[in-house]
């Protein structure tokens, strides 16, 4: 930090969490890089942890980060909360008047911790130094003008003198969001002149990458006799980590209509690191408080889960968390369809199993993003993006080419562009990948048809109207006056319009909500406390399914994912801040042989704006799961687990009680 | 070839020239391949080499390729020519009638040799297979798309198969435009599964590149006393090597206006490499040869050189040799501002000095072509071109954005995009790249600075007209309401309409001629023959010199190529068709211990097509070079060279003579 008096790159006095990077070597190989390391000391004095963010926000708590600004917040006792960063509250309606005239109020608190995104390869990036002063990163990332913005603001230096070359993707989930090493990397090939590759180990993963939020929420819900939700108070407080944020308290409603509500979001500052996106950020935590509650207010009024959530779900033109008017009656079929797939109601259970159910909605995000088509002589296509391949992506783009245009998908290429070729894109995350570049994509190839049936009739010498079918064009209604695509390709090259092209360039897709709905079937172990997942059912409302097979994957994966959450994964930190499981050993994520075959179902209830009335897909799968898997418990042996994961410990827990 | 049965990469049966490549070897270092080379063994059957193109279109001549087709021609007894691959004629009026009523009449014959490009950078080029059977080539070109059609053609792949991405390039002047390595790089690459890299020795350069042809041409100009040409009857025996065709004899004529002509241009199989494009090609070959030999008609008139090609050549509404009227008086302008600054007729000149002029015209090509233009959330401005770089164009293309956009031209970066990225661009070559690439780009950027004059407009709220100043979006008449567009554009990329950006594809601006003119000064050593260069004037119109440093420096080293060409370089063969020359030390170029500091005269009249009315400016430097120290060398020696290059025994042997 000395000697980068005006960058804050490395901590100044105070390193707030296990982790932190307080000083960078770079070496010519790896080895010498670790021996210099060694010769670093670092004298720490060593204070009291903030760990857990409820003890956290007390008033007589330790700071997380010395002198660092906090919001001004009182608990009930009129005492000012320590480590507060962020506060936020949403009121609808009279929430107290509505719990007191409630027939059924159930409360309860749920908490769930730090969890990783565990994508495949650690996280890279290398380097080089230009000759005319710029700087070359080659980075694993969602989005590469992402990571040049953060890069051009970590190290102070323009945009336009940074450009990000997008590697392979090997696994996001949200966590290539954001610069890890981009900026260190570019800051050391720019001191030293020389090109510089930086990796992150596992551990390091674990310790300083941007991990998902642990959170403690608290909810009570009110509820008439026949099922109609009535209030909704709740207050949810995110770990904010040493320097990040919170987000607010929406989700906690989500997908169902609630007339009177109060719920509040805290962020609180911890000693853990700075938390970011993972797949669905903030819903997935805040659905297994949800749809763990709305199973115990079901239980309290003995009514079948599917149906209390048949009777809430929001409908035709009620309004979406995005507050837009729903188009159909996308959750309704959802949970439906999923339900009977399930079997739910009819499927024969042994003893201690159990069904549960959980839904879940995300709104896609949308943005900036850009197409060019080009035809080649051979009549093959180049399609050029700057939108980074994820999940399938650029399989699915080449999909909507060759959709538009009748040339076989093998025919068509798909380019990544980097941040000198093409204009600002955002990045592949939030469900906007397919639904926002696909938009382009298809207006691009649009253009780019339009182009060749100009060209085409040019060529044939006609004014009659003609039609781009089987790779040729052709007079409509003579198909023997026709000119092959790869023919007309070469024929124009040198005429005024010049090469057979479309280009579409856009800012904004107008988003729609998609559902997500699980049904999970699961035995248990009464002796141990064990949870084996029998079944699970993925439904998804997806508008419409591009490609079946990736987005049958997407909600596999999504699936996977959620379980592994619900049952497995999550930070353990000592009392002293220390990360007890930086590691894929004590950090257990599903394999093969935790789960069943994750069953799927796709509703294709097309929504307006998307390429062919398409959704976002990648989000939805990932947050259900867990509480479908906590109802599933509570269905098969009546204890009901508020804490994330779902151990055998914290199972053999609940039955003791 | 046998290896090869459908491909024609190696010869069967015969051999047709020294260098020709007969197998390939490929080895994991180059000392390996080289020791493989050596175990294989040709045995060679010694045939009779044709390598004089008049004695080898003979009737009794031998054949250059064992049975390979020819045109059928007779010569001047009826008897078959052999070894013709091409011929054409062009006749206009009754050239016999017009020489017979000549007041005079020159003839002569000239000869050229082979020269080569000689370009810095040897040839080279890496392949790397791809993991879906597509196959990656870097090469140094001119074109990336010449080079992917070249290879899809050689290997009988589809073009949708290759990849071509151009590298920086050291030196081309039409020697890239070719594929010399690609296609072996990118086979070997195919059948081994491994990345293959080719670089070329110097001396396979000269042998088994694509150098200019060397040709033979026989002039008669006819001529009233008024210096007035009446009759020009030519022919131009181009050499094709062993698998070229021949250009026809257009050249001869060119830039003046000549009412009565008989052309003949034929092409002549030898055993030499194929020729290819070298800077202006045809165009150096038939000006030494029309430019020598119009002195000579001046010389039999008694008339001053600089008002002969005055009173004849091309002006306004004259058909240039493309066909097109002449805008402005543009060669006569350039003759007399360069003979001016020479000091035409008013420079004193020593014994043995002398002054000659020559003049040349270059209908500069055109062809496909592409820009993408985009602006950073800094201001800084990315294009995206497929137009690859030489001689300075990308530093033009810059300052194209720049000037539209009024952002400093440090502030933009250009990239070349490679042959997924961009839509077919042709070759930068044939003086095209400033001129269509230049035009797309200007468009694109105005297409751009709608967008961001529309953005603003929106950004400041505001239905007035906005205007575009020193880099911000004002509101015009009101400097207080104003955006930068740093800000505006970091501020649109979530608006529909998205980035500001601008995008253009053509095919083709119509082209004009351009003409240069130079005027050599020299003296003559009477014992020794050698030439001295004094003085050389380069004169240009060059319609609008976009970057005036730039344009100087390709007035100077073509006219360096040019004086080459006149007085050092060629191609020396042996009867049996070896090159006795084929490296650096024998084959001469000129270097700065060899040329005067070579003057520019810049005549800036604009074209109505070209961007800001600039005009092609390669090419036509080079053309006029080694006429104009003919004709110098023949005002101080009284002595006429006729063939290429002068060299001191030539000036000896003419002195002798």
């Amino acid at each position: 930090a000395a000697d980068l008096p005006n960058l804050d790159l490395f901590p100044r006095d105070e390193v707030c969490f296990q982790g932190q990077k307080v000083a960078m070597v770079a070496a010519e190989d790896p080895d010498l890089a670790e021996d210099a390391l060694a010769l670093i000391r670092v004298r720490y004095e060593v204070l009291q942890a903030v760990v857990d963010p409820i003890a956290g926000m007390a008033a007589d708590a330790p700071e997380a980060r010395l002198g660092a600004p906090t919001r001004d917040c009182r608990d009930e006792q009129g005492r000012p909360r320590r480590n507060v960063v962020g506060y936020s509250e949403l009121v609808e309606g009279d929430v107290a008047r509505a719990l007191a005239e409630a027939d059924v109020v159930v409360e309860s608190e749920y908490r769930i911790p730090y969890f990783h995104q565990t994508y495949l390869e650690t996280s890279c990036a290398t380097a080089r130094p230009e000759t005319n002063g710029r700087v070359t990163v080659w980075t694993s990332t969602q989005g590469t003008f992402a990571i040049r913005d953060q890069v051009a603001g970590a190290l102070h230096i323009p945009h336009g003198r940074i450009r990000v070359i997008g590697t392979q993707v090997g696994g996001a989930f949200g966590g290539r969001n954001d610069v890890v090493l981009a900026c260190y990397a570019a800051l050391m090939a720019l001191r030293t002149g020389r090109p510089v590759k930086a990796v992150m180990k596992r551990d390091e993963e674990f310790l300083d990458s941007s991990p998902a939020p642990g959170c403690v929420v608290r909810l009570k819900t009110g509820a008439r006799s026949d099922g109609t939700l009535t209030a909704l108070e709740g207050r949810i407080v995110w770990e904010a980590g040493w320097a990040g944020g919170a987000d607010g308290p929406e989700r906690l409603r989500a997908l169902y209509r609630v007339p009177n509500l109060r719920l509040e979001g805290y962020g609180v500052r911890t000693n853990k690191p700075t938390p970011g996106a993972y797949r669905a950020p903030g819903a997935i935590q805040t659905a297994f408080a949800r749809e763990s509650n709305l199973d115990q207010v079901a239980a309290a009024l003995g009514m079948d889960p599917v149906e209390l959530r048949l009777r809430n779900a929001l409908g035709p033109g009620d309004l979406s968390l995005a507050g837009k008017p729903l188009e159909r009656d996308w959750l309704r079929e959802t949970i439906r369809r999923t339900a009977e797939a399930a079997g739910w109601g009819k499927r024969r259970l042994g003893p201690h199993q159990g069904m549960g159910i959980a839904c879940a909605e995300w709104t896609n995000w949308s943005g900036p993003t850009n197409a060019a088509v080009t035809v080649a002589e051979d009549g093959s296509v180049s399609l050029l993006t700057g939108q980074v391949d994820i999940t399938g992506l650029h399989t699915v783009l080449a999909q909507i080419v060759s959709e538009e245009l009748g040339v076989p998908v093998e025919k068509v290429r798909v380019s990544l562009g980097d941040t000198d070729m093409v204009p600002y894109t955002v990045v592949s995350a939030g469900s906007l990948a397919a639904y926002t570049a696909g938009t382009a994509v298809r207006e691009a190839a649009c253009r780019a048809r339009e182009r060749i049936l100009r060209a085409g009739a040019e060529f044939l010498q006609t004014e009659e109207e003609v039609e781009l079918v089987q790779q040729q064009v052709r007079v409509k209604g003579d198909p023997s006056r026709a000119v092959g695509l790869a023919a007309l390709a070469a024929s124009v090259h040198w005429k005024p319009e010049g090469p057979l092209s479309g280009h579409r360039v856009l800012g904004w897709v107008p988003p729609h909500p998609s559902f997500s709905v699980h049904v999970a079937t699961v035995e248990v172990d009464p002796e141990t406390g064990r949870v084996r997942l029998l079944d699970l059912v993925a439904g998804q409302d997806v508008g419409r399914a591009l490609n079946p097979t990736l987005v049958e994957g997407q909600l596999q994966g999504g699936a996977a994912q959620s379980v592994g959450l619900g049952m497995m994964e999550g930070y353990r930190y000592g009392e002293d801040g220390r990360l007890l499981n930086p590691n894929l050993l004590d950090y257990a994520i599903p394999t093969a042989m935790d789960l069943p075959a994750i069953r799927t179902v796709l509703v294709e209830e097309p929504c307006s704006d998307g390429p062919y009335g398409a959704k976002g897909v990648g989000e939805p799968p990932i947050i259900p799961g867990a509480a479908a898997v906590a109802n599933a418990v509570h269905a098969a042996i009546g204890v009901r687990i508020t804490e994330l994961p779902i151990t055998p410990e914290r199972v053999l827990a609940a039955l003791g009680d």
